[in-house]
């Protein structure tokens, strides 16, 4: 069975039409090897572009090397404004184990891709998350700590920000980048009959991991302005640790605990079919049902 | 896109390790032509051995007549006991279109599988489903009214048993075949806290299509011997029409109104992911989710 990896970049730029083309031709230019863009979401607002792309890990890696390469050259972080946390123009590029590929290998690969990164555009790379190689830098909201200007300063005196790769000191214009290894994210909403906004608050508190509850959860309460509905907004980063259905159900107990109920949730994106088939397993007591049972992964 | 074609036969063998390693050996023979064994379920109650494998469609029909011989040789049907319908060692071969075959190949295969079994190995063969030529032979529960051993009777003296291949007599140790073209087929079983099989008779017949139940849906009542419990064995033969979480929950509602609880269930050999995503969305309220969200669709 062929090795498939995906790639999640998230670059500093979702504005300006031609530097957003120019980054997904980069990426389909890789077309050849087997290299597929599967979503591309440009955000005005977080001023950011994120790419999907799944491919056989070596073309996958090139991919990602030729799109930071080509945001590095044009976008200048000096003068990018944005809601969304950033520290460079190639700002993240998590490699995710698709298909017969094990964690250990995109890591293996993810410091590859970051050393070449320092070494051929000279920009600094911090590895995160499985592939950090200081404990302190799996999360990467530690890592963007006081976003592009803050780590500009930080740099050069603080040894607790020294880069894994490359100049103590951030590129002129592409600033840092991180660069590492994770298992697939699912993004995972779920909508509550209910207006209160406090309610969302409390039960994004008690399910997620920050504040004691489900290991790899993150999660916020949101208000749905335009539906009178309240949101707990879920990050699920190892379906394997939390899956779905236990972050949907202690959602739906807590609401319940609150007298609100569940009126729907929704998946944001790609989602892995064996964290729903979890899922449909859990609900309907399936035994023994494996991955490779679904017929898609034999494809 | 290469063409692939998924051949799902049963063989009416679940205890013997020496027979069951035999045929799937007459099937791993074919590897080297691109054939690939995906699932292999031998089940003792059911004395019965499920195959599922893939691959381009000449190999997979090359490999589906080898491991037909291989179970003609080796089964003694008049010696056979098994909770499970059957007709023949080799009982059923479904051809199944997998990626980039129409239904009208796999008939055409399918037919002329048939036809050199009957040929080549002596055994009477029915065509079946979308292979069928006789309307009232596309039923696979029509054929096999009676078993082996109601058949050895009616063959050579009813025409509506005669066999679409091969003489109007059974052979004598391998019994009939029946080969055919369906499509993807979700082999669903559910099992009860009973040891009562007139409750598993009656739920499978409130929830199955030919007594008034769910469309293309299949059932029976088993009772399995070794775990004092009974089982409702569903096959799903389009999952678009009925979803398997109706066919789940219709068996439990009706298990419910008889004071008998779900221990499990069990899904035999492959399903489309898209069938257990369908699922996870109806058990957790998931709005919108598409195909292309699965990350595996796109392998």
């Amino acid at each position: 069975m062929d090795k498939l990896i995906e790639c999640v970049p998230n670059f500093s730029e979702g504005r300006r039409d031609e530097v957003i083309s120019a980054i997904k031709a980069a990426v389909e230019a890789h077309a050849g090897e087997g290299v597929r863009l599967l979503d591309s979401l440009a955000d005005p607002d977080h001023n950011r572009l994120v790419l999907t792309f799944l491919g056989p890990p070596e073309a996958v890696v090139e991919a990602a090397f030729d799109a930071c390469r080509k945001a590095s050259e044009l976008i200048d972080m000096n003068v990018h404004r944005g809601s969304h946390p950033r520290i460079g123009a190639a700002d993240v590029i998590p490699l995710v184990p698709a298909r017969a590929v094990e964690m250990s290998e995109c890591i293996d690969l993810a410091r590859a891709l970051g050393a070449r990164i320092a070494r051929e555009l000279d920009i600094p790379v911090y590895l995160y998350e499985e592939a950090a190689v200081r404990p302190e830098r799996r999360s990467l909201a530690d890592i963007r700590k006081g976003q592009y200007e803050g780590l500009k300063e930080a740099v050069a005196v603080d040894p607790a920000r020294t880069p894994d790769y490359g100049p103590p000191r951030l590129h002129p214009t592409a600033g840092a980048t991180v660069v590492g290894a994770r298992w697939p994210l699912i993004a995972f909403n779920v909508n509550l009959a209910s207006s209160d906004i406090r309610v969302a608050r409390e039960i994004a508190r008690a399910v997620r991991e920050s504040s004691g509850g489900l290991p790899c959860v993150r999660a916020i309460g949101l208000r749905l302005e335009d539906r009178d509905l309240v949101q707990v907004s879920m990050n699920l980063t190892n379906f394997r640790v939390t899956p779905v259905h236990v972050a949907f159900e202690a959602v739906r107990r807590e609401a319940a605990r609150r007298g609100v109920e569940v009126v729907e949730s929704e998946v944001v994106g790609l989602v892995p079919a064996e964290a729903l088939a979890a899922a449909a397993a859990h609900y309907m007591a399936v035994k023994g049902l494996t991955r490779e049972q679904l017929l898609e992964t034999h494809f």
